[in-house]
């Protein structure tokens, strides 16, 4: 019965595999993996250091064991993290919720009108909020939302510095991320104390400036004259802002600020231990097309009617590749949901209420300690009182004790962070602790008004969109969610079956514990003895995932796979420095590489090169040969994917390894494709030294509408030491299968040591359930599905490129150029119709233009499979017609799709197809169709009228 | 900050309310509530024992707390309640999920296609694992069901003996509520011992008899002998046999029963502390049409597609009145629909293997047992055995000390029943505590087969549908679940705005601590020291109840409302008994009361006797004073409704009961309207010596589909010591508000002694967060709201009774009658029609033909009351149209409603309304429209060509 989840996960059992294998003619799945699969690389070692599955029941049972030694005190540490009332509508429909959950990217915008509306919401929630023009779709956290703003600041500077302020009073974390990613790209990065009255001249010479508003101190101040200041000198000034706070202080953009950054955490998204949450990222006028991330805008559809879509998508690195200025991919959709959420539920009115409360527990705990005999720092507070107390470590070791968590900030200053869910009573605990008088009570510090400074009220209004005052009954609210969750396409419908991006089952058990108080309420600064539990689970996933990919050490700090893949380049840059090797800074990626891959390199200083690829899509030996003697000594490293982008099993890849190494470079291997490998052959074994994983693709994070995503980056021993570090690790020192354990201590990438640890059970559960040959048969159910499908489309559709024995891998490539170059017909127009017929699109024009790259996972069961086969043998039929002429291409179906129920009510039909062909145009379709809420969205009209907030309801009418 | 959640539960806001008011011509909402209600009968005493509200977040910290007190032992005590693994898919798509809890009864099947599939899959699963030709859609327990069994035997027997044998190794709540049960009827129960070779001669002089198989000791035995002798009597066999089993036993159909109860529990349903389970009930054929409870059907709708449906709806209670043979209303609708889904989910094989594991845990552990030297009672196992031991008592506590609950049968046996989630560690460890001996292991005990009698063995097929076959994989089921969910109409869709059913919110909150371990994991006899927090929840949950009702002591025992009204009149019942008036048996109903009343009071051993009303809707005195004359010494009691079915406040109230007990009658207050009431008036201030409540209405237990419900019975102290006993109560005595305490003695009328607490926690949330003052409110907005329909709707539609100042209670009735006659338009058009214009019919026809009855509730915003208004006006100008001639009634948009999408995708349009009317009739319904699955289903051929299994897939071709 521990076969149990396995067979759960996987769709096809052996009855159905059976007859796949009758079509592709191979005797049994593990021979047509292995003849997939070069013999050379396969891997002969079992995976020890996996333990025997336990079932869904035993799992859950060994994670309540690992939450219950988490330690869940009350937190006053701020420093961007506070505790937060998620409202429980919000938990069940949308945490909890496949619909919102399990949705991919909204790179198919006819499909995924709801999360688009909840992101427009968060633009337009983080824009007036912040007082700037424009806001995008959400980034990682704050620390990488402050890098991001650096980067935006110098390439939209007139300034030629190449000097970046950082404000000594920002958080600790994102001072530090601004260090260690400034100094691949060259970057000064000065750090310096803006709260005097006399500011450094530095300010005059620099592109840019952060100031942290309020300050990390607590220290609420004006910082319009920073702004000024670098304005002087022709840098652009950065605002890292409280979003709460905002609602009653001036925010950044009234004061003159550029760009904000920031975090929507404390608009109910639990701490989590650090992640994931989503940071932000807004703009004045004129910067929204230097704006990095997911932009959503308003455009039309094919009707005129008014329909959401990602905006100016040619901004983003898979399409600039070297040339991108970041390579940020990934965003935090589904806490950028849960936030913006939070905001329509509460209002204006109800944050600003909020954000008083906190204030004036601020005040009030202020006026008790200087009641004890106490002083503080600052005379204005939002959230946060730093005192200065006789031994503050012994005050923190007390409140510990009393299972409450304060900052030390030095040995005589305590910091303490109020936040939504403090009470009167919190108050007065801490002041009992810091003052020692046991008779402190809260009503003792009631005071009038908040404490913040009169000059930076705000006076503006903000949320006025009736979205937010629409939704503030329970009732409300649940129906919204339903609404736009009704209007989406995720895998509770039916199959996504998007080349690179393995969207496979996110079962319910492994979403469970994501939500248990024990794991959601931890600060990620926490005391080591307070999450002994998330330590050992973070401990226990570094180990498995070395083991099954052959390498030593893990880390999970990175919270993207973009950022996997940039700590996995910066760890080689730093092996090199360390040995004195400055010079090793080119680059080699194939020209198949998926353009993320450029843009991390660049990102950690790197210069790129292409190699060449050959017919096959192969790596060309050749052209790598010679851009290796071209580059010799400056040979830092090659990137390469395996299998290829291609969807391919390459034979010379322990060759091109050698080659690398041979040369002084090292080689890192892109883990994307891990899914056709896992459990039979190993990154470790075929030469790479540093890889970055998806946990979101193999090990089952679900894709959240376009994330959260997990990257750990994993690597051989001598590159172990590289991997991030972070200064408020609990733990410097992690698993190595070589070592032992090894110290993390290269350049820190999240602003959370431990990423995004809160949704890291789910990736736990996965393979604590499947277990190695779990894992093995998912692997293989995976290319079988994949051959399965080339196999019975070929005929129809061009199969792009194959390996051994005629075998794809887990993915395959539809080419359709000839068809289209015949009958106009497009991908697109392929993708669209693919809607009409229930599915969600494959990707298009990756890794090749003009092609549909398809990849159905180890979870869709044969008749999935099928119907998807049924619907593209439907969709060639339909080409068929449109080449005899019968449908000129401007009036087939495949150009008008999708078609909306609305479509097919109107009375003047003047179509040469009818109505049932354009919605039904398969009888299974009539039970449970998806109807989409728009018709193809006319993507040129919204990027040429950029529009980037609520638009106004009549837009709709 | 308190007033969170109240302002989250009740839709209206301060400023919509305002507007309302001005409408209506009020100053404040209690000015509009105080003129509606009489002076008379308001409460002036504040609500003292409910406390201070409690945030959501605080409820649930509290929540907590009483979840720590409970114990979760591992249970072998068996008796009908076993642990159970509930696949997390279904808790979470299905438990946790507002589309398939919030849903009502299906009586509109058109939006119901969803809830109705999974139902009929319930009824195949029962159906083909008893063998028997037709299962109803579930019952509320075991224990109900044999008594409905019963009573269905007595109905349908040639035999015209009143004498039904009970096995005595039934289940012993099953023998106590039969006894309870029959006695009120007239029917005698023999209990008898049937596991001789010889039989009791009175199975050949009884009506019917029931057979438990296996038996509560464990013993496995052929009924057939049994049931043989049932028939040569004249008599019908009632077989109760676990769904479990009969996987692997010859089922009661194959053996000759006539009829079969059970529990669907062990199904992936939690034991939950006792409840709610679907219990189940299947007849052979030529029964069907004496089953009581709901049936679902297969019919067709208007285009001829195959389509569910309630079949023999006029079987039902509330048409026959005291015609009825059962008060049976509720079923377990959500129950039905996750004990389907686990058997959709295991398949015919995945059960069978359950089964046998089960099976050979107990051949095991009889073996175990053996060897260390004890003798077992019986030599054949399903999943009990009964082990005799030298001191019974103390093993019992030395099995408790360890975690281990066994069951004690008596001085020197012990029984231990295993299940799904046994272990073999389990079993060694149960049997190493009988034994004594530290070295018994369970490999020890390892037998080979299964321990059952060969003769017994089932050897047909079961479960051979598709469905039962194609979703065995977690994604799949997922999206089956989706797919029936995006069938329905919930309340996350919008307003079902049902007269007497008082659809309001099921706030997330409050359904949070149900699925909680510690709650859900408890079996109803487990020993009161481990179930300390769910005995303090019933203990404040009665406190509250009976405060706010005016009444002393209050039972939640009743697990649906028709059996909380049982409750109260064997209460009365029994009472008057007491003091020797046997001769009280008429209770007076008034011609407005919903059916159920006078069922009730036909099961409770009352003759009926009907009052007129006046052309008001209230109970006309005079004739009230004439009956209470002509019965004089042989009344019992009166049923009347408050505020009245018609939603109205009579003024009478007072003097109606001052006139019935003054003719030593006692009154019993129907609860089904208090959400009109709660915080204004009190039942027990009103006259009324006795009522039952609804949790299921007023206190937000989500109705599920159909079910669960909770029926509290709430009585004064002179009716206490009469509500329903248990001889398996934790605790005996239960709160009194002016006793103390006071023993509940009364008749049993459910199988677990505290009926369905594990949804308790909901309605405990739902008073602990609103306060006194939150309910008051809650109660002031939906009366307020009931008015601004019915103001809003009046010139359009006559509302049809009115109280004081022309207001109307909580709901309004809408006269169609004479509308229809003028047009044709019915009341059954008007409802089809709502569907088009995305809402959920109000009541039909009840309580007076050709009217719609409609209770907005607390919980809808101004912006749904208004969509339903400009809908409901939208439909009486369409009426104009067919008025006017324009549209013939025939084909007429409202005759042919509800549209479906597939319906306006034909080529052939020929209605004289076109397609945009048909389906967008206004233009907020082109975005978020729900789109009924089905077109109108014809009742009159489902029930002319009874169907009442899973259809073959290709009927919906």
């Amino acid at each position: 019965m521990t076969d149990g989840f396995v067979s759960r996960h996987i769709g096809t059992d052996s009855a159905a595999q059976a007859r796949m294998l009758e079509t592709l003619g191979y005797e049994s799945v593990d021979a047509l993996v292995r003849a997939a699969i070069p013999t050379g690389i396969q891997q002969t070692s079992s995976l020890d250091a996996l333990p025997v599955p336990a079932s869904e029941r035993e799992a859950l049972a060994e994670l309540r064991a690992l939450a219950s030694l988490n330690r869940v005190n009350r937190s006053f540490l701020g420093l961007g993290y506070y505790d937060t009332v998620t409202p429980a509508v919000i938990t069940r429909c949308v945490l909890e919720n496949p619909s919102w959950y399990t949705a991919y990217t909204p790179y198919q915008p006819e499909i995924s009108q709801g999360r688009l509306e909840a992101l427009i919401n968060f633009q337009t929630m983080v824009s007036e909020l912040t007082g700037l023009a424009t806001g995008n779709a959400s980034m990682l956290d704050e620390g990488t939302a402050a890098v991001e703003g650096m980067l935006l600041a110098r390439r939209a500077s007139r300034s030629r510095s190449n000097v970046f302020v950082v404000d000594a009073d920002a958080l600790p974390q994102t001072r530090a991320l601004l260090a260690s990613r400034a100094a691949p790209v060259g970057i000064e990065v000065v750090e310096a104390d803006l709260s005097g009255a006399e500011l450094p001249p530095v300010l005059h010479d620099a592109f840019g400036a952060l100031v942290q508003y309020p300050g990390a101190s607590g220290r609420v101040a004006d910082p319009s004259v920073v702004i000024a200041a670098v304005h002087a000198g022709g840098g652009l000034a950065v605002v890292a802002a409280d979003l709460l706070a905002m609602t009653l202080l001036t925010p950044p953009g009234e004061l003159g600020a550029d760009i904000a950054v920031g975090t929507s955490q404390r608009f109910g998204v639990p701490m989590g231990f650090g992640g994931p949450h989503a940071g932000y990222l807004a703009v004045r006028d004129g910067l929204e097309r230097q704006l990095p991330g997911r932009l959503v805008g308003v455009s039309v559809d094919a009707t005129g009617r008014t329909a959401y879509r990602l905006s100016l998508q040619t901004r983003e690195q898979h399409i600039r590749r070297e040339k991108a200025t970041s390579n940020i991919c990934t965003a935090q959709v589904l806490l950028a949901v849960m936030a913006s959420m939070y905001a329509v539920y509460h209002g204006p009115e109800g944050l600003r209420a909020i954000a008083a409360r906190v204030a004036s527990h601020a005040r009030a705990f202020a006026g008790l300690v200087r009641a004890g005999g106490l002083s503080t720092v600052h005379d204005a507070f939002f959230d946060t009182v730093l005192v200065r107390v006789p031994d503050a470590r012994d005050a923190v070791v007390r409140a510990h004790d009393a299972g409450l968590l304060l900052r030390l900030v030095d040995g005589s200053t305590v910091g303490v962070s109020f936040d939504e869910t403090t009470e009167p009573a919190d108050v007065a605990a801490v002041a009992r602790v810091l003052t020692g008088d046991p008779t402190t009570a809260a009503t003792a510090g009631e005071t009038e008004g908040l404490g913040l400074p009169a000059a930076l009220a705000r006076t503006s209004a903000f949320l006025e969109h009736p979205v937010f005052a629409s939704h503030h009954s329970e009732t409300s609210m649940m129906r919204y969610l339903k609404r736009l969750a009704d209007a989406d396409y995720a895998l509770d419908r039916g199959m996504i079956p998007l080349g690179s991006c393995t969207m496979k089952l996110n079962a319910a058990t492994e979403m469970e514990a994501i939500t248990w108080p024990e794991f959601a309420g931890v600060h990620p600064f926490a005391p080591e003895s307070d999450v002994a539990g998330h330590l050992q689970l973070i401990d226990q996933l570094e180990r498995w995932l070395a083991e099954v990919t052959g390498y030593d050490s893990v880390s999970l700090q990175p919270n993207a796979g973009s950022q996997g893949e940039l700590s996995g380049l910066l760890a080689i840059r730093e092996y090199h420095r360390s040995r004195g090797d400055e010079g090793r800074t080119v680059c080699l990626i194939p020209s198949s590489a998926h353009g993320t891959n450029a843009a991390s390199a660049v990102l950690a200083g790197m210069r790129v090169v292409v190699v060449a690829c050959d017919d096959l899509g192969n790596v060309d030996l050749d052209d790598l040969r010679a851009r290796i003697a071209e580059h010799a000594d400056a040979l830092a490293a090659l990137m390469v994917t395996y299998p290829s982008t291609h969807g391919v099993y390459e034979h010379d890849i322990a060759e091109i390894c050698r080659l690398v190494h041979a040369a002084g470079g090292q080689v890192y291997i892109d883990g994307a494709n891990l899914n056709a490998l896992l459990g039979f052959a190993r990154f470790g074994d075929l030469g790479g030294d540093v890889s970055h994983l998806n946990l979101h693709k193999t090990f089952c994070i679900p894709h959240g509408g376009g994330g959260p995503g997990v990257g750990p980056v994993a690597a051989k021993a001598h590159l172990a030491p590289f991997l991030p570090g972070h200064a408020f690790a609990q733990h410097a020192e992690h698993a190595s299968l070589e070592l032992g354990t090894v110290v993390h201590g290269g350049p820190t990438v999240s602003a959370a040591p431990y990423g995004s640890p809160s949704i890291l059970p789910i990736s736990w559960a996965y393979v604590r359930m499947m277990g190695a040959d779990g894992l093995q048969r998912a692997t293989a159910a995976a290319v079988l599905s994949a051959n399965y499908l080339a196999a019975r489309l070929r005929d129809a559709f061009p199969v792009l490129y194959t390996g051994d024995a005629g075998l794809v891998a887990h993915e395959c490539i539809l080419d359709l150029r000839e068809l289209t170059q015949r009958t106009g017909v497009t991908v697109d127009d392929v993708a669209k119709r693919l809607i009409d017929y229930g599915f969600h699109a494959p990707t298009m024009s990756f890794p090749v233009p003009g092609t549909l790259m398809v990849e159905p996972t180890e979870s869709e069961d044969l008749a999935e499979l099928d119907r998807f086969v049924e619907a593209m043998l439907a969709i060639r039929a339909e080409i068929v017609r449109v080449a005899s002429g019968e449908w000129p291409v401007e009036s087939s179906p495949l150009r008008h799709a999708p078609h909306t129920a609305e479509s097919i009510a109107v009375d003047d039909w003047s179509m040469p197809y009818d109505r049932t062909t354009a919605v039904h145009p398969v009888p299974t379709l009539v039970r449970g169709k998806y109807w989409p809420p728009v018709r193809r969205i006319d993507q040129a009209y919204g990027d040429r009228n950029l529009f980037c907030a609520c638009p106004p309801p009549d837009a709709f009418e």
